[in-house]
């Protein structure tokens, strides 16, 4: 237990710092040319993604993501004080993560975004990117389980461009994202709609799961 | 039977999804840099073909494309009615992939191209594509089996790029990109000889692995 | 050996398309900004490296390279009669792909580069791309034979990029890029000094392994 | 020893010389656009970690950067005198691999950076940097050996991005890159900071797997 908790916060930390910290570096690069912008940040994200997977996946399954520890919940992992010690350590972990970019990109540690993220269209964008994962994640465990760390790595590559919202799809990375007034950021009045438009993705896709792939 | 239309509907949805979706938000980001929004559309297509056939190909063989599922009904696979209905699901499901996208871009769902795509070189480009594609799944496949996924991604990505029509290379997706007037589109009016010169691609490669690389 | 050369011929036509098209489709798309341009080139052309090594290695060894063959005959490979029409089908079949890129583009099907690409600084690139390339392929073959699609397809991506020459390494496809005025040409007059330098760091390569990993 | 020692020097002479000479080409390619510029940059260095890593790996470790090597003693590598001829090929041929880059570019041999990377920031990106460096090759060794080639290359893809400094997570690429004023160069004036900041970074990532992750 102990090590599942290390490693969904040392996860957390590197997930996050890099999905923020790439877009601050990638905004502050591209001069204002937001596809190349995002062509960087997709690239650090999708190779943080297959490493951490990898090397920590072994470990405690590599969630870094609260819809994802919900599903595993759900298909019997241990108990929901468990589910929500490890919500509480990926959120944590998750924060510290957007801070420390924070510090080293000399910004104010605290600041909330100020982009708002709203309309059905965000939100239909949440809810298949999640399903899309949650569906990738399972499927690819059951059918080429060693795919896993490049599968879930390249479906991120490519819900950051097929979706309108470049896919966050992690109820965790939204609240860290709220933290920091940058390219990756949302606007705190923003986060709850993405958080409940993901956590229906997940469960329609466990749903989904349930009645196609794993009817036994 | 069941799983494998499954198979084919989802991932001909999140496929064509990622096709056309990359596609209207390169162009949306890249203000005119049409190598960076190629560069977005070639990254996003590659990853979720990885993720799609590692994980559907041992349910479908995770075909998502008329002309590999008519190439597979030449050499065994299960009869004309099966593929007629193979290709149904795929043509429709991939539709339904891209009204998502539209839904999701706030884009009105229903909607023509009027990108022309015509003349010979843009026939030789779908033909030389699909020749390419289809060679590379019956070799990759005989030769080394586990490296399809990576190597149809990575193919793809090649023929985005050194093909003058930015390889379509599936007639299921012709269709469904002449429902979208963005960046992935293609006119109606274009569509017809572009599914021509994939099948002829197709036939072509399919008589070449029977000549030279199979002809036991 | 029937078998080995279409393996040969196929790989080459790919490649040198893909090489030369990608060069193309580029430049037509960058408006000027060369390191985008490079980008696509360099991802295409790793991409189809890959696929090309995966599916026709086991056939022929895959090499589309007279400079890989070379080494291979000094290594082993039967004879020199081999070795000379090996080398032909390598150029016949890559010069066919340009051809065939030019017939896609719609631009003349015979032209000549005029891009002059000279000096010691151009020379040094060629034999020092041509050395790394040679000591991969030797290296990664003795430790880690599955890496080798991979190995070689990146080992071209870094290549393009740290020499000054975006590294050639390939005496065939140096003459076949002297056939297309486009962004991967090379004049013919700037051809000959390529191809010694690329000959000579293959040789040292070999000299290289022999002495030092391979003393036996 | 004799192949421990020439693995660690052509692997520091292609890797310093890809880290540098990308940058070279990316900044005369990119015209000012540095985004551009460092997703070159990133790519090429990406790429040639796992070539070297892969093909070197079974030979010395494939360190390539002393603070990996003196990891590697403090957990029983032989001996510090091994180490001390180590780090000194490390860099002796890493720098043999910068001017080889000049040589082939055009530009003066011998040079020094004026470009400041200094403040607390950059240090502490150069501690987070190497901390997960370390952290990234301990725990990939132990749960998925076959992924260290890709996890380090793509652990460094992340971390170009995310940290301020862009990730130099190597003392003797950091003397290196001071003797040459490009892209990736550094003033000598910044290079012992970032140097300290990188073997602090180490020191704790040991210590925390000694805690957390191999407590025996």
């Amino acid at each position: 237990m102990r090590q599942r908790l290390w490693a969904e916060a040392l996860g957390s930390f590197f997930l996050f710092a890099t999905v923020v910290g790439s877009g601050v570096m990638a905004e502050r690069l591209a001069q204002g040319n937001d596809a190349v912008a995002l062509l960087g940040n997709t690239i650090a994200t999708a190779a943080i993604l297959f490493v951490l997977i990898a090397m920590l996946g072994p470990i405690s399954g590599a969630h870094f993501n609260p819809a994802v520890s919900l599903v595993m919940r759900l298909r019997g992992d241990c108990c929901w004080k468990g589910l929500a010690v490890t919500v509480a350590v990926q959120v944590l972990a998750g924060i510290l993560g957007v801070w420390a970019v924070h510090a080293m990109f000399d910004l104010p540690v605290l600041q909330f975004s100020t982009k708002l993220r709203d309309g059905p269209g965000q939100w239909l964008s949440e809810f298949i990117a999640t399903f899309g994962l949650i569906t990738t994640i399972l499927l690819t465990a059951r059918h080429r389980p060693a795919a896993v760390p490049a599968s879930v790595a390249l479906y991120i590559t490519a819900a950051y461009w097929f979706t309108a919202s470049t896919s966050f799809a992690n109820p965790a990375i939204t609240l860290a994202r709220s933290l920091s007034d940058s390219f990756a950021g949302i606007a705190p009045a923003s986060a709850l709609p993405f958080i409940a438009a993901q956590l229906l993705g997940a469960l329609a896709a466990h749903a989904f799961d349930k009645a196609v792939w794993d009817p036994a």
